[in-house]
């Protein structure tokens, strides 16, 4: 058994939220013209941006969409309506701009990468077998670190992978207890049937793993995939860059969990874009007490919630740094 | 008594939803490579978006945004911590471009227009008067009627007035029932004194007005204001022109009701775009039986909430119209 050494190492000295760059946007958003607090969430997304970006007036220049494809060996467990070989052709359909999270970018002024890690070599079958070795999981986590422009302003994550709702939802219970009943769900539509199979496959792997699964990074390496593992990787080379991060939904939220039970406040840098329709998604977030900014009943994944919050991210900045103050404008501010 | 003649007349023959408009769009939407309703509303939105605009492609080319502005008599029994006189100082500040919604509208794409309402004549106290005449209430419908551009693809509406969550609550109040503590909010953060004085004012303008509320535009005459009154007309003339809506906060969504009661399925043709936190929102909401787009703490008004939904429309649009079918992209179905 490894330690994870290099994963690990990558964790160990994140920097902290830039509390004075916080304070700033907090003191100018009571000057500008408008009642205190009433712009909500918007408020709070400013004052985070600064906070992460270590800059009093936050930007949006670059904000970059990295989606990571991998290929899961548990399909053979009979877990999802599509046929694995949907992965790759999806990532042309990406390539060729077909697919949701094209269109979803480039309305969010966004720049899409997308980047499959081995698709021709699924990932092993965790019912019966690790999903990787250590050193392919470190692998992939570098991937997904070494992906991630330290210069982005903003970083959307997100995935494709037939059988991965199920990679999702086992990693979830390893990390944060219960069962398939409580964490499956339908994932792209999988039928009752279906949902039977991709239960009793957690809760054979859950049982398969048990020993090492009070390690995040080991049950992340035995239950987990690769496009999990290169989110998890991204998640961490942003905090180190100082690059806020948009999570998207239940497979996103799932590969970036790990670093919570790491490192405490180890997601503070990121925001959950959306609340999944995906089952597991509210449990999910509920167990990071973390708040999704949007919920519109979607469960596409592809970053495609990351993506369609990156208008409101832009929203709450704009506002910040153009509206006029009470003073500026003119406008009498209450006694 | 007036009936409200040119009013009713505007809602006798309301168009319905182009019901093949809308089936076109799920057909399309059937064969996109994404699992069937994996993106939610956004399907939901891109169906409605064609019912309303009777096109079986819908555009958002001309997206408008209206802001309504009154000044109110009830501001008299000290219902709000700013003095009327913002309601014409943010007006300017619309014009000087230093307001949130100038900032929304900029980052939705959207033409703002932003039209006072004889804010030198506050309407009359509604506690000891009428607000407004049958007379004035017609005409500040139709100014709100006349401002609407036929030609626009989406209308985005909001309001700003001193007082108007008071006149919004007693509207609401008198069309769904309930009094001053079920509807009274603390609208731009008037404190627990004002808060009592807020609700006191609502039920003495129930009590004094019980006679006429049965008749919602009797309803909206004698308890709202000339901004309220516009937004509705907005409402009607876009139903007439076929025209999707989405409706801002609170004091839009009450100004827009009167329209709920009097034609069954009147507001078919608007969402809500956001749930503010203005309390009598949610109750209001519920009571109309829609469901907001977003819910991000806003409680400014200005059309705030209704231009950062606009993005969530576009994305909608821009997955419905670009991506591309199975058989395009070469993925493989679902057996």
């Amino acid at each position: 058994m490894t330690d994870f050494a290099a994963v690990r190492a990558r964790c160990a000295d994140f920097p902290p939220a830039d509390e004075a760059a916080a304070a700033a946007v907090r003191a100018r958003q009571a000057t500008l013209t408008k009642p205190p607090g009433s712009l909500g969430r918007l408020e709070d997304i400013a004052a985070w941006l600064a906070s992460w970006q270590g800059r009093a007036m936050p930007r949006l220049d670059l904000v970059e969409v990295l989606v990571f494809a991998g290929n899961h060996g548990v399909v053979a467990q009979g877990v999802s309506p599509y046929p694995p070989a949907v992965t790759a052709q999806m990532v042309g359909n990406f390539a060729a701009g077909g697919a949701a999270i094209n269109q979803l970018a480039l309305l969010a002024g966004a720049a899409l990468r997308v980047i499959p890690l081995s698709l021709e070599a699924p990932t092993g079958d965790f019912t019966t077998d690790v999903a990787m070795t250590p050193d392919a999981f470190e692998a992939a986590v570098m991937t997904g670190y070494d992906a991630v422009d330290p210069g982005a302003d903003l970083l959307c994550l997100g995935e494709m992978g037939i059988g991965n709702t199920t990679a999702a939802a086992v990693l979830a219970a390893a990390l944060f207890g219960g069962d398939g009943a409580d964490w499956a769900g339908r994932g792209t539509g999988i039928d009752d049937a279906g949902l039977g199979r991709k239960r009793d496959a957690i809760d054979r792997g859950l049982a398969r793993h048990r020993a090492v699964l009070d390690d995040p990074l080991a049950a992340a390496a035995c239950l987990g995939g690769r496009e999990l593992a290169a989110i998890l990787g991204a998640v961490i080379a942003a905090r180190v860059h100082h690059v806020p991060v948009l999570l998207d939904g239940f497979v996103c939220t799932a590969a970036a969990a790990p670093l919570a039970r790491l490192v405490a406040g180890g997601l503070d840098h990121a925001m959950i874009a959306h609340a999944s329709a995906e089952a597991g998604h509210r449990r999910l977030v509920e167990a990071l007490g973390m708040v999704p900014l949007l919920d519109l009943g979607m469960r596409l994944g592809e970053a495609s919630g990351a993506a369609l919050a990156v208008p409101v991210v832009r929203a709450a900045l704009a506002c910040h740094a153009g509206m006029a103050s009470f003073a500026e404008a003119g406008v009498t501010d209450r006694a």
